[in-house]
């Protein structure tokens, strides 16, 4: 790969280098990540003449009398738009569109890199609700599919919805379902290193923003015993009267067990604990869980839990880190899971396939299966393919492939 | 070049391919005519935590700090946004917003090949001016320019002019300045070889669209003697009460002369004749121009005038073909007039860059000046690297540039 990547524009700024901190990363960042490349010659009269005009001409027609074809003669099936409105970047909170674009960017090279799916960074500067929807709604006709990023809770639930009720693109909030499609995957490698099915766990999610909120809906989707979400105030239930009306749904869909209280009420007796909050569980509630627990710590860069503690309890560990083992990281999932909706060119992102996607990414870890070791590494060649297969296999079986 | 031009796509689909009319063009097009491709390294853990998470973190950190630092940190100084509505896509007229994608992809790799200008195709699901410019100034955070393109007419002076109101990248539709730029370029050209000066001219536009009344304001501008427009109903002039804002505005600026009547009333004793329109002038009114006349018959594929017809009567003849001398083609200008502009961060693209673009695209042509040479060929090397600088330059002379 090294030879292919250039960064031709390194050069070009270094006038205006003197005040740049002295950092990698800036040095990196310099005139941006990612560049257009033509896929066809443009050398000559006739290179022009077919692929601007005359010749495009009778493409632009053909397609206009049967739309469709665009998916064949465009880069249109290729392309997702990455979508923002810069409310929720990181851990940095709502910094505008123009300074979550580093983001947007990462995430389009690390599209292209693992998915071979091309990306392009939209960074809106709107975060009303019925105005991001109407702009990507206009934007669609260019697109192959949207990913939703950083787009603060609780906006990013109804924009989601409301887009994909219009769309017949695939349009995919990754903070939510990438990061359940990960966890789900890990969980089950961990259940199966421990002998036990998921529909014998019962987990307690600290954290009931974008990840949080959808992490529960698809563990319970995926069959898990029970899920009871905290937030700030403690567990989310029923007779709870400060609740927002994503959180009623989630009162309504999780905590079977019918817990009250605090985030350490709830771990007593609990066989996973999934943190995608950023706060810290004290080691005594770590205690309390059930023998053979799960802590999937996944904060970054301070985990809920340190994993020397968890160890100390829990049967598997995992985090959001790189530095250490099972790293929970969004990107063994989004690359291949729009690979693979793009590939079969689906209507939309179905649970089936985003079970599916779970199930190929656990079944990557296979035979070698650990404490250590419930889901593979993001450099693990593997990983892309097996998701895009099973993706585009789902799409197929739920009838919303077009291909 | 060619090493460096793969289509990884063009095998992919070849299931499909049966029903695929035999030409080239299709074949070409098949899966797009371009690709993102990553400018840094993601190979391994430390490549990710640079470009990706936790290294992004600190560069948006700085740009939330100091926003103009997105300048400098991604790629929106080096991208522009190829917006259209699909209503006026090259002859076709308003085929929509999919059926035009490969006018734009096709435009977004000239950008590239000769620009060095990385390009996004946004083919947008609306005509309606407020709402497609709402779409762009939401869209405008993650780029450094907008080329509008194939937009209808009077629609297109609206937008432009509003959206260049409320931004502060610049906004060019190309259809105008693009053509306008060039024509003005050859006519410059054309003049100088015939001993004469642009004060001397007078000229005569049959289209009254996005490109007849551009290059009738940008030729006033540059200094000609004069310029009449005519549309179907004749010359345009005060005296019509048939007349839309624009072509009012257009005949209290043209038409010193007070002409009225047909395009061949206006064409006797003209010495320039512009064909936007892909009409049809009689030889006998060509006949009736002015001797060393110059005819430009733009209209493609089937010039207003044949190249030969116009041979025996003008003294310097210009087409919008690749296949006989003297191309105006739009390639010339837009690729170095936005290269120039985002390399000194230009707010806008002022009269007196688009003046200094048509002047170093006939400097080009130098001593090599003939009448079948008085504009460059779209693939002369020379021809991006001196309309870039000399449009950077005359931003900074100008006061627009931000570096």
């Amino acid at each position: 790969m090294a030879a292919e990547i250039v960064n031709p524009r390194s050069d070009s700024a270094t006038t205006e280098s003197a005040d740049e901190p002295f950092d990698p990363a800036f040095a990196l960042h310099r005139g941006g990540k990612m560049a257009i490349q033509a896929t066809v010659p443009v050398r000559d009269k006739d290179d022009l003449s077919l692929a601007y005009t005359p010749g495009v001409a009778k493409v632009c027609t053909a397609i206009a009398e049967q739309p469709e074809l665009v998916h064949d003669y465009t880069w249109k099936s290729q392309v997702v738009a990455v979508v923002t409105d810069g409310t929720a970047v990181l851990g940095l909170g709502d910094i505008g569109p123009e300074a979550s674009l580093p983001v947007m960017e990462g995430k389009a090279i690390l599209f292209k890199q693992f998915g071979g799916v091309d990306a392009v960074p939209i960074a809106l500067a709107t975060t009303d609700t019925d105005e991001i929807i109407e702009t990507v709604v206009r934007l669609a006709p260019s697109f192959g599919g949207v990913n939703l990023e950083d787009i603060s809770a609780p906006r990013c639930f109804e924009i989601e919805r409301r887009l994909q009720e219009r769309l017949d693109i695939p349009v995919f909030h990754d903070d939510q379902h990438g990061t359940a499609v990960v966890t789900l995957a890990a969980l089950r490698n961990a259940a199966k290193l421990t002998g036990r099915g998921l529909g014998d766990l019962r987990a307690v999610i600290s954290g009931s923003g974008a990840a949080g909120v959808a992490i529960a809906k698809f563990l319970l989707e995926a069959g898990l015993g029970d899920v009871a979400v905290t937030d700030r105030k403690g567990v989310v239930s029923r007779d709870r009267g400060d609740l927002t009306d994503v959180k009623r749904e989630i009162a309504g869909l999780t905590n079977r067990a019918g817990l009250t209280g605090s985030l350490e009420d709830a771990l007593r007796g609990a066989d996973v604990f999934i943190g995608v909050s950023g706060g810290t569980v004290p080691e005594e509630a770590v205690a309390t869980m059930a023998p053979g627990a799960f802590v999937f710590a996944m904060a970054n860069p301070n985990p809920e839990v340190h994993p020397d503690v968890a160890h100390r309890y829990a049967a598997v560990v995992a985090t959001g880190r790189s530095d250490y083992p099972n790293q929970i990281n969004n990107v063994l999932a989004f690359p291949g899971i729009f690979a693979g909706a793009l590939q079969v060119r689906a209507s939309r992102i179905t649970e089936g396939m985003k079970i599916a996607a779970a199930n190929a990414l656990a079944d990557v870890v296979g035979d070698d299966l650990s404490a250590d070791y419930v889901i593979p590494s993001p450099f693990d060649e593997r990983v892309a393919p097996a998701v895009t297969a099973a993706v585009a296999a789902a799409a197929r079986a739920e009838g919303v492939a077009r291909r």
